[in-house]
């Protein structure tokens, strides 16, 4: 088929690095000019399944499968345990933060990978909440975002109630977050890619706000890193946390790491005092002395199945630039938009992520009244998104396994689950829980 | 060999199951008469290697890697995000918890498979310390034992912190931490088996006896549970932990279990309010409201291969009498003890593990000034126990893929060590981690 121009993204503010309204033909033909096109060599993809999920879980690097063979067939089963030293499994935490700290813009001894993005949110807002620092302030105040994801705002209800009056939960409309910092907030926690809306905050920006307010900034990257090149260092971020399922496909429910700034990390205590965090651990002395550094916030002992796949994952990563991952995704979600709204203008989507790819992360959200039975009719004809209630359908653009030619045809799909009505099957009317 | 008459084990106060000082010939004859010997065959074991580790890292079972490969061959891989669902991993915390609570004596709906022993305890003891019938009842004290396992008295020394005046931790020696629990005591945290001695607790009488102090008590099973029957639901233990990474065979860093009496659960607030631990994770509401059950205590999402190869690993306990396990344990125990004793009384070695049976779990540790190097020689030999500082070499007895005739020949080479002084070569003194 050959589009009709695109009124709806005429006006683009940034200037679009795509003309909008590709035919399949030049898809195809952007697709062979990629520079990324032979990382996706690095991948198990299904055929036929058009995969725009990367975003919620990333699919399976051929690494990450090998690596976890390895410690089936070599690692545990042979060296036992003997593994802890001779595979370096002891290490593996801060391994597997220094390899990811390029990915988020920090030095290596900022970052460790350990636990959920759930416990180490906690981990670090009760640390800071309680820290010397804080405590000697005076300043009670967590401010976040309404609708932020749901994990964030939870943790941070959790510690609210667990602190009592040492802490004082603030939670505004987006619109309001920079004004609700005052002085007596001390931590700033926002989700960097908002999780529905693909909005993206000005990283610097809004840190050096929070700082000249006084306050420290936490960063949950879960919806940025992998996609879009990270600056803690540069911002002088203070925290940060994220989960590396997404678009690091170090696979479900793979580890979640921290980044503490480094000249803050030995005034933050570790409030999951493990014995792992300790500065000796193996001494198993009675008195807990926390690690020099962001050893301090591993806790237990880390799962190394779930670890040895994300850092064969990783390994995906080695060599690949972040500036060219941006732009192809860029490409793709601006091809994305401008499609479905010439494809399918009749038929009551509305886009809830910003037009302007500056302003977003790497997915996009349309909502439609029967968002859910939709996307179960697009899954069905095997092109994956996925739905957060009430009504949005999320599409994840993920430079190193997605092709334009992906884009096209699953536009092409969704103007036909539209144009057909498929989504009104009973069958794509019953709910269960996606993630 | 013929040993000779165990005078040490003589008076063995508890009945042995087994005379001691048998020949490699009739251990070779228990072993044919194991009703356990056909689950040797669930596991890989290297060629050759008498491993004594499993209370400490077990071996692979052979459905954990079946289960893996699966996760890695058709379920991440192909599933995709599909698999939350289709494969059942959203479920596995909860799935995994019910096939473990007949292994600790509990209910289904009382165990949960989540996180790590450290932060499982972080929960519980932090919930507890907080809940409204703590405050209510203004007791503030949580007794423990010092020389607990590490993680377990950092993580109440970080808890202490945190916490401040509302908890005050109290470590005592282990023969006075029942005088200990007095009407300020509002838990008592103690590990059932001892990771250095093997000695055991009586679960049941030391919970009546806290019960009758007006204190609720956690039991950290980690050295218990698969080797030594538990009946946590008999004893109305209130709460515990544990690992499964030992005798449970789950690999390396498996995620750990909680278990919260059913008709605690309710009051039992989640501290680390986590979404997965949402009444409704998938509405995505900004207020957290905990699930009804023990399922509040899972906290971010799960790590599903390392889930996936637990559940393997507990298909081996389908349909085994752990009356049976525990009886070949003792047996192997009091065989290795009295065989220690015969064939290495010249060279210095000192139990500290309880001569009775029904003392101890499933390890036994003997001291030695050069302990550290007499296991590493030990392990040149394909012997494989391992150390805790600064003495103490322990030996587990893991019934469902240790024979007999191992620890025959475990002794055996121990002689030999001692004997020809194998342990003062350099290479056998030169110190690093261990786990």
């Amino acid at each position: 088929m050959r589009c009709r121009p695109a009124t709806a993204n005429a006006g683009h503010p940034d200037g679009a690095i795509l003309q909008p309204m590709l035919t399949r033909t030049e898809c195809e033909a952007l697709d062979a000019a990629d520079p990324l096109a032979s990382s996706r060599e690095a991948f198990v993809l299904p055929a036929g399944r058009l995969y725009l999920d990367g975003n919620s879980l990333g699919p399976m690097p051929l690494a990450a499968r090998e690596r976890v063979q390895a410690v089936l067939e070599q690692e545990w089963s042979q060296s036992l345990i003997a593994g802890w030293n001779v595979h370096g499994w002891m290490s593996l935490p801060e391994r597997l933060g220094a390899s990811l700290a390029p990915l988020v813009g920090a030095a290596p001894a900022e970052v460790m990978v350990a636990d959920t993005t759930t416990v180490n949110l906690f981990k670090l807002v009760a640390g800071w909440m309680s820290s010397p620092a804080v405590q000697a302030s005076g300043r009670r105040k967590v401010v976040t975002e309404l609708g932020n994801f749901p994990t964030d705002l939870y943790v941070l209800q959790g510690i609210e109630q667990l602190l009592g009056p040492r802490v004082e939960l603030v939670a505004v409309p987006r619109e309001q977050v920079l004004q609700a910092v005052d002085a007596d907030t001390a931590l700033l926690v926002l989700t960097h890619v908002h999780y529905k809306t693909a909005e993206m905050y000005d990283l610097a920006g809004v840190t050096a706000a929070a700082h000249a307010a006084g306050a420290a900034v936490l960063w949950d990257l879960s919806h940025s890193v992998g996609a879009v090149p990270l600056a803690l260092g540069a911002a002088r971020a203070d925290l940060a946390v994220g989960c590396t399922y997404k678009y690091l496909n170090g696979g479900p429910g793979a580890p979640a790491f921290v980044y503490v700034r480094e000249d803050l990390q030995a005034q933050l205590p570790a409030v999951i005092a493990g014995w792992l965090g300790h500065a000796a651990p193996f001494a198993f002395d009675d008195a807990y002395v926390p690690a020099a550094g962001v050893g301090r916030f591993r806790a237990g002992t880390p799962a190394i199945l779930s670890m040895t796949a994300l850092d064969g994952a990783l390994e995906v990563f080695a060599g690949v630039d972040l500036q060219q991952v941006r732009a192809k995704s860029q490409a793709m979600a601006d091809l994305f938009i401008a499609l479905v709204e010439e494809r399918c203008a009749a038929f009551g989507l509305q886009l809830i992520t910003p037009r302007n790819a500056a302003a977003r992360g790497s997915h996009v959200s349309f909502t439609h009244p029967e968002g859910y039975a939709v996307m179960q009719a697009l899954i069905a004809r095997d092109v994956v998104g996925d739905f957060r209630a009430p009504d949005a359908m999320r599409f994840g653009f993920t430079p190193l396994h997605t092709r334009f030619v992906d884009v096209w045809a699953a536009v092409e799909h969704l103007h036909a689950v539209l144009a057909n009505e498929e989504w009104r099957r009973p069958e794509f009317q019953a709910r269960q829980a996606v993630t």
